[in-house]
């Protein structure tokens, strides 16, 4: 997407031809700045400190994290320490695990010495296809606003989002903001109701920061601010993306989904999840068994910001001496969901409704 | 309640004998500060900048504020020019409008010569009230918490509050807290989960504040995180307490309070309310029909706290340009509310239930 009418992804091979370079999403909103990643400790930190997040970015600086483990030493030793050191950066997104055995397919039949050539143009090609994916998301989603804003005989569309699923967590157009950013394009009046998503803030310095660089309208709010406005009538509908869905349709998303999803059913609100294929985990039914991660409690009791002077703070927020926990996903039952959007199409969060759009997975997900 | 080993009220009379005293609430959990309250703005502005807040200490406060108008004062003109501009100051908690029509029943009736110092008599009867009030919700809530103790046999209640409804917000013990502290003094173990509270974090800044003063266990989360720790079995109960309730028992409170009673109802999770009498509004059936503040937009986009210079900084958090929208409560329907405790008992959140403990105001009601 554009930045200072600059075309960006999230991640791309430097010219030098094999570090890489990631827009560094821990110095958003206030700084623009790009890391490069050199080694595969190097990826596996980023991803491990947020530099890069969002389920579907995750996996593609692991796969280049991979790239740069082979090229330094390509062995099978190599090949399973770096898989299982990348794999254990963090717990929730299965597509982190996806990407790396997409990655260990394409490469461990081969010879050493061609391996670090394959990972390269693999990673590449992971990334296309993410591109690729998240557009065709897009327009499947698209269909779906079309649908309210002629509803709306005019009047903007009011979408609610939580986290940030946008294009900033994927290698470009997002999951949950494509339909949106398309919308927006195409001149239908949409309106997204950015959640605030502590601890991490993503929704003010992310997805606000990447909808007001494309000029969509949007307003932020607090995360208990989204019950009460769909109580109101001030919600058309929700889309949110998701780190894990599992077979039968639950979805792991960003802490906080669960009480949207419970309003947006108890007020007739539609809630709408959108995925790549990469996100669903056919090897679970029960929500309940995807691991949580617990994330360190210092992301709740202090925030970072920019003071009157311009420069980045860090300030305590909470009583000093005070305990905090930080689950960091929950889990969304399936019946909460309205319905999902993925690249092949909308089905209904069930394991019919999976089956019905991917086929090929009858048997794993038996 | 204690801070540092001496017993404070949030509210009480100077030394002088007429001017008020406040804890500074804006300056908390950093700095302890008490403010000095001389005129009738004076505490019209301290309830609108919410140096004072919790809707029974803006009761108590506009009472006070009363009281300083009629020392200069005490016509007519004056007390109907002060209550409207007392009246005015936020519009959700009925409490002060309560507390001002109480306040205009004791004084009206004098000659203006007689009025301050009545005023002043009835604005501490007042504040006296609402301890005694506090204390018996307190005992009213305890006998639930011993129930709960039992089922645990001897493993910690887990109790989960949303926003600051403790002796910050009333002028003693508080109305959610006041049987926390009371089974922790019994020597019950409790464990209190307690919500961030965005935007203004009184959860974080007031109630861990308090709790942690008192040394109640207590862990701090984000607003996010209580539907997780629900479903996971981690809460035994919710208490939170209320800004309004209506005749047929709908409930005003902090925004986000909704998400939670959403999340207890859908877990199976005991959700109560606690209440004095002085927060029913008999008035109003439907909640919606509740006015909701809206307060300003830099609540959500900036951020309080102490720096690692031990400055009290504030930081901008959220993406520049974007707007932001600040509703201050939501209104929870009794549908979600499994019991209402008062100083009378503890009732069926129901019109019935709510006149079986106040049957004298049947007519009001009907």
């Amino acid at each position: 997407m554009r930045i200072n009418s600059r075309h960006y992804r999230t991640i791309w091979l430097a010219d030098d031809g094999w570090s890489v370079h990631v827009i560094d999403q821990t110095k958003l909103p206030f700084r623009f700045e790009i890391a490069r990643l050199e080694t595969m400790e190097d990826a596996a930190r980023a991803i491990r400190t947020m530099v890069v997040r969002g389920a579907p970015l995750i996996g593609a600086t692991a796969a280049y994290g991979l790239c740069l483990a082979l090229r330094r030493d390509p062995s099978d030793a190599s090949l399973i320490k770096a898989t299982q050191h990348l794999a254990a950066t963090r717990p929730t997104a299965v597509n982190l695990r996806w990407a790396l055995a997409e990655m260990d397919r394409t490469v461990r039949p081969l010879p050493p010495s061609e391996r670090a050539a394959a990972a390269y143009a693999k990673a590449a090609a992971l990334c296309d296809a993410d591109v690729e994916t998240c557009r065709r998301i897009g327009l499947n989603g698209l269909d779906i606003l079309r649908g309210f804003a002629e509803r709306k005989q005019g009047g903007p569309v009011n979408i609610l989002t939580h986290c940030n699923a946008g294009w900033l967590a994927c290698v470009d157009w997002g999951t949950a903001t494509a339909p949106i950013y398309m919308a927006h394009d195409a001149g239908l009046p949409v309106h997204v109701w950015v959640d605030e998503t502590r601890p991490r803030n993503q929704g003010a310095s992310l997805t606000a920061y990447e909808l007001g660089a494309h000029g969509v309208p949007h307003t932020l709010i607090v995360d208990n601010a989204g019950g009460h406005l769909m109580q109101r009538g001030q919600v058309d509908l929700c889309i949110v993306g998701t780190d894990r869905v599992t077979a039968r349709g639950d979805v792991a998303n960003k802490i906080g989904t669960y009480l949207k999803a419970l309003a947006a059913h108890d007020t007739g609100v539609p809630f709408y999840v959108a995925l790549p294929h990469s996100t669903i985990d056919w090897s679970l039914d029960n929500g309940m068994a995807i691991p949580i991660e617990e994330r360190g409690p210092e992301e709740v009791t202090r925030m970072t910001g920019r003071d009157a002077t311009g420069a980045i703070t860090a300030v305590d927020i909470a009583a000093p001496g005070s305990l905090a926990a930080n689950p960091a996903f929950d889990v969304t039952p399936a019946r909460l969901v309205t319905s999902f959007i993925t690249e092949r199409g909308v089905c209904a969060a069930t394991p019919e409704g999976l089956l019905s759009l991917y086929p090929e997975r009858t048997d794993a997900a038996a």
